[in-house]
């Protein structure tokens, strides 16, 4: 199966999407940053009742939505709806999910990528002078739907 | 230990590094992307002779190194003397490296994850379309030199 | 009532607009600067016959209106039809009156309000080294129209 | 008393710092956004316990003053080492206090004021549903430190 | 016949396209950059088969494409649906052709002469360490199509 | 002579200026754009005494100059400490010269030639509707100074 974003003889381009149809368009990605007790109490501590820590996370991933189409070369930039970052507390850091919605005539996923990505990389650097050994893991598509392939989930998630 | 980036209420802030010195900083950081064997020929396919893939993946993640304090709240701009971006295909993927290095008075690990990212995000772009099920992982650091704290590896890979 | 930009446990979010309907939406947003005789002066001479000040000012403006999104979190990137930007002296300084239209599903008054801050911002810039203790003020919204809510006008203004 | 932003025929430039020292350099500014009771108390409940209301603000001002240069025509851009941005509930709205700093060869005065403005315009955004006739005054710079001109207070400031 | 981004009295505006409809619009432009023999088999050399000389540019052109409207003051902010970049070696140097596409309320001639002119910028940068006197010429529009004016062609090129 | 942006394999990088001592550098680059009579005079009529074009190109070139790093992929972000644009009405159109000074580990050419495109592209952009087939040429480097390779000039500047 070729990939779309080259041509017939493997130049990078952006695909024409003119005689694509704008429809509502959903996606919802997921991703994790694992670490140190130390560091998942300072940022736990932070967070509930007075803490900036998530609150940073979020507008950063939500800004960053916003900013897909700069980062990625061939995402073209697109009317975005709507953007939710969300995050819960997991045994060793901190689970994101994040949502991105459009009408326009291409999918969002790289759009709810990007903010998870980023939300991840802010708890990162804010908790790195505590812990410079985090790892994000697992950052994928948990579902999406809109669009002429109809929706989709993740497998082990339908 | 405490948080740096927020204040004794809580409160985000950037850092005050007006008093640190200008050292040499460098850091090194990886990542991976698993994907299905169809997506990970399809890539490998593109990359040799004639292909943009990773090319793209390149550039993305070097530009994204430049843009970094634009996306992470608290990051502070910095001049940034050196980026490479680096690949391997896995057994299941791509490995992606990056390194980066100024000379300033903070360090560099957010650009180095930053481009990490990026090239990732813009690899899962391109392949999207062939496998909507990949995933990212092991985004960490691998190593740091500069600054007062001195240099640091990853446990394994001392 | 409530702050539409916080979901109902008090987290950020960008207002979903999918269901909103795409109709012209305007803008109308003024502000002032204060300054000393002698910076007045300064802008005033400049403006005729030679001056870029304003001119500076104007196009800073326009463009300025065109990042609203990416200055404002919570602001939703949209396809601007339209941005004026105009100054009249007043006797202790400068007025700014900025308008900003779209056809989209959602308004326009942060983008009125961006051009008329940052043409003040500039005009700032360009006299400060004549007048530090220049001060902005009444920077606030005048009309918009369009939209569910239907037209408004600043109360003095009707 | 010239623009230094004009050359001698009225052109704009950036003006050259080429000859300056790179001192340390400081600037803190203010700003007030007034509003309803019910604007303002929506505000205010948002922030204790759970809100992120001014979280966001204080981000977006934080986020600003990295990007002055992109929106002031004229500023240079410059290697930010602090920067702070607080705010304290006033009768009828909000107080915004902004502090940046460097240490480069020209002030950060616009780099506060940037970051004051885009927090005020950051609260109206999100409280504009509830009231739309807020108003934001008072933008001015309290105090700059570093330079061949030396320290510079508010008149009264001192 | 007047300028359409001045208003009457000679003020800089962006044009109202709120009454336009939103048709299909393309846009196609050239450009060349000649160089020393030595630097184009550098470049030539570079791009088959290892290079990423070409792809650097290829991408550079696509991206700053979409950053036409915060280069270009007058230029609306537009959804872009395609965007190619296209190399051909001449003689002494590079030709560059690419195209844009939108379906929107005005033209996309600035977005495909910043593609170009950006891949040509590109290649310049990566090759003069080798070259300082490349020179880069023949930035044209070549055809138009879409909009209320119809399509059009340079002259040379019917 | 080899291309210094690749490596040995031909992979893009961001060259590595950790070791350049930071001098001050300069740069002077000019352009030219030809276009029909009649766009060049309304171009010179809006110039004297009242008009924004120039003024606006002006704007364009500095503020671009500042965006170098993010649109030349292997730039680097560096402070500049100067630019200058400058116009002059030639026989068919318009001559523009811009300089750049910093004071870096590396050469300001692509900001000078960013800055000179960018005034060329917003002329361009002003007088698109009075003529479409005006032309870019004659993008050149005239000038550099500073640096290891000690200073340079065009051959026929000379």
């Amino acid at each position: 199966m070729a990939l779309t974003h080259l041509d017939d003889s493997g130049k990078a381009r952006m695909v024409d999407i003119s005689a694509k149809s704008a429809t509502k368009r959903q996606a919802v990605c997921e991703g994790f940053i694992r670490m140190s007790a130390g560091a998942r109490t300072a940022i736990a501590a932070g967070e509930v009742p007075k803490g900036d820590v998530l609150a940073a996370a979020r507008i950063a991933g939500i800004m960053a939505a916003k900013k897909t189409s700069e980062l990625i070369p061939l995402c073209h930039p697109l009317p975005l709806t709507s953007v939710t970052v969300d995050f819960s507390m997991t045994d060793d850091g901190v689970r994101v999910e994040a949502s991105a919605a459009t009408t326009f005539g291409t999918g969002v996923e790289m759009e709810a990528m990007t903010a998870v990505t980023t939300a991840l990389l802010t708890i990162y650097d804010m908790a790195k002078a505590v812990d410079k050994a985090m790892r994000i893991d697992g950052l994928r598509l948990l579902s999406k739907t809109g669009g002429k392939s109809g929706p989709w989930r993740a497998p082990d998630e339908c």
